[in-house]
């Protein structure tokens, strides 16, 4: 697989960590000569890449790859967009359970479109809109050279800062909706983080649904207008974390029923305040742990109450689902997001200027919409 | 129901509790007077009785109980044996969720022996040997008159200290051992509190079914001959907390595969050497919390190594299930006590030692066996 020769390219660049780019790129053009003889060859690639696990903003450079061969199963692809996830940075600083052999591009989704096709493709042409479904590694760069199998065709008409970003944060929150508890109309969820973009997927995929949701944030200048976004998604009810410090949480929740569901991004308090307002037998899934604290559950919570706790990796989901389920969930994701029945805030940024998304994304100006590479700008 | 006469009867003593035994005694006979009418009177009761909530060495009291009628459907079972178990020293407590109204006799299980029948009785003689089952409040006293639906007839050569006390500790052994996840031989599950009693009936009922165990004990003095102890049970391991002071516990499991199934009656530092030691996809029960601390989980265990934690509550199941499966089950586990496979350590306490068996119960003695009052010394 073309890939596989790029990545096998890749390795080979592992001794230039301290050479200049000059010398990275006359061994690219020896590489090239070597591979004359093919017919279809993708262009160079311009990408982000990582030679060792470290902080995102000194290990990741960008340079441009070598051409690789289109073979008759490969789809070379275009890429038109990538956002940087949290769960990039975690897979360069080497700290995510599924670790990148290293040198690696960064980038684990996005979109693009496609540039060429190898003599056996089907059902792909030159400028289908195609994103990789499951995602996989690599997504930070200019073309992209992979297996047909990879390449999922979208709607031509999806929106490209969410078709670039529709599966890590979008199919979570779809997924934990779905996978835990069964839930009808008027029946309600709570969660923390209701801000993050996973927050944001929930409180408006429950109000399609007919579901309360009740959501907490946390304590900031300024909430008062983050209440009034999110209660324009769709959100029933928002609180700070300090609004709950009282003996009785679910006294604040007027005809909403108690949830059966909460979800937990951010473990310390903000957890222990999702299991508050859980009814008896009522289930927390955490996803994320943005405060870095652990969740703590007293034993009462266990037996009395009933609660579990669960977790939920998409990645583990779509290594053990078909592929087909999770395009039909894409594809009705990217309906609504088309509709503007799913929105979320982004902020397109030229690749030129990845290093500065790069700070942003990395929390060095504080709270920043996320980041979305787009590479044609 | 005769009970519920009782009941009133008790909660005629309310305003008593701080006159002397004599005029509660001038009260009964008022009582009884009343009652003269009623042809079949169960014996009077001697009965550890709480007027109010709060530490049981100081708010129980043993008293005299006035004769009950013996309705048409009513049987007066004699007791023999009832322990004491911390569940009932929590609802003595007041702090159990479920909380009897006061006043109320103390204990939950036992065993006793048919005394009268009322005349609409099928099924129950004098003389057979019975538990309230599913379990209910008042097994303190010599005497108890309730619906013959209350009494469950078991073998007459069931040990008598194993029939006190097969429900509270055995059953919640076995369910746990059922009820979440599948277990076939040569799995493996893991255990803190190993030395209560549910966890010797845990090492035993595991090591019938050819599941390996896994136990966790507390440092102490004499640490040695708690696990030889344990190992003759049918332990396969047992460590104290601190040999698990490792980096990875599970390079202590030689040929045993990891476990899918942990117990958890500790909390604390105790509930995370149960998280450590469970596979990818494992499940922790907690039914008790010792250590008086919560269980505190890390945010990668749920989502990475994808662990649930429950809990488990023997009344709550009770109160689910029929109470056909609940007497099934409990003729099995009487059956394997009268064989000898299912054994733990105990000490019968005559009824007039009550004061002194509770002080032993409360810990005020360091470790000690569980104490069973047996009302015939």
């Amino acid at each position: 697989m073309a890939s596989l020769v790029r990545s096998a390219t890749l390795r080979a660049l592992k001794p230039l960590c301290n050479v200049t780019l000059n010398d990275a790129v006359l061994r690219r053009s020896q590489t090239l000569s070597v591979r004359a003889f093919s017919t279809n060859l993708s262009p160079p690639s311009k990408a982000v890449v990582y030679e060792q696990h470290g902080p995102p903003d000194r290990v990741t450079r960008v340079i441009e790859l070598p051409p690789v061969e289109v073979k008759e199963n490969d789809v070379c692809v275009k890429m038109l967009a990538a956002p940087i996830n949290p769960s990039d940075i975690n897979r360069i600083e080497g700290v995510y359970p599924v670790r990148p052999q290293v040198p690696a591009v960064g980038g684990y989704e996005g979109v693009g479109e496609v540039q060429s096709i190898g003599s056996a493709v089907k059902g792909l042409s030159p400028g289908d809109l195609v994103i990789p479904s499951p995602p996989s590694f690599g997504t930070w760069q200019t073309y992209i050279v992979k297996d047909q199998s990879v390449w999922h065709k979208i709607n031509k008409d999806s929106p490209l800062e969410y078709a670039a970003t529709v599966t890590v944060n979008p199919l979570t929150a779809l997924r934990m909706l779905e996978d835990f508890t069964t839930l009808k109309k008027g029946d309600a969820i709570v969660q923390n983080g209701a801000t993050s973009i996973v927050g944001q997927c929930i409180i408006q995929l429950a109000q399609h649904r007919g579901i309360h949701n009740i959501n907490i944030i946390r304590d900031r200048a300024g909430s008062d207008e983050v209440k009034e976004k999110l209660k324009n998604l769709g959100a029933d009810e928002v609180f700070t974390e300090s609004q709950l410090e009282v003996k009785n949480v679910k006294g604040l929740l007027g005809g909403i029923p108690e949830p059966s569901l909460g979800f937990n991004c951010v473990g310390g308090n903000a957890a222990s305040l999702v299991l508050k307002f859980l009814g008896r037998g009522g289930t927390m899934v955490t996803y994320g742990g943005m405060s870095k604290k652990p969740v703590t559950v007293s034993t009462s919570s266990f037996i009395f109450k009933d609660l579990s706790l669960r977790g939920f990796w998409l990645q583990k989901w779509m290594s053990t689902e078909k592929a087909f389920e999770c395009r039909v969930l894409i594809d009705h994701l990217l309906d609504l997001a088309r509709e503007g029945k799913l929105k979320y805030e982004m902020e397109l940024v030229p690749f030129d200027n990845f290093s500065a998304a790069l700070d942003k994304a990395l929390g060095k100006q504080g709270s920043q919409p996320k980041q979305v590479i787009n590479f044609q700008l």
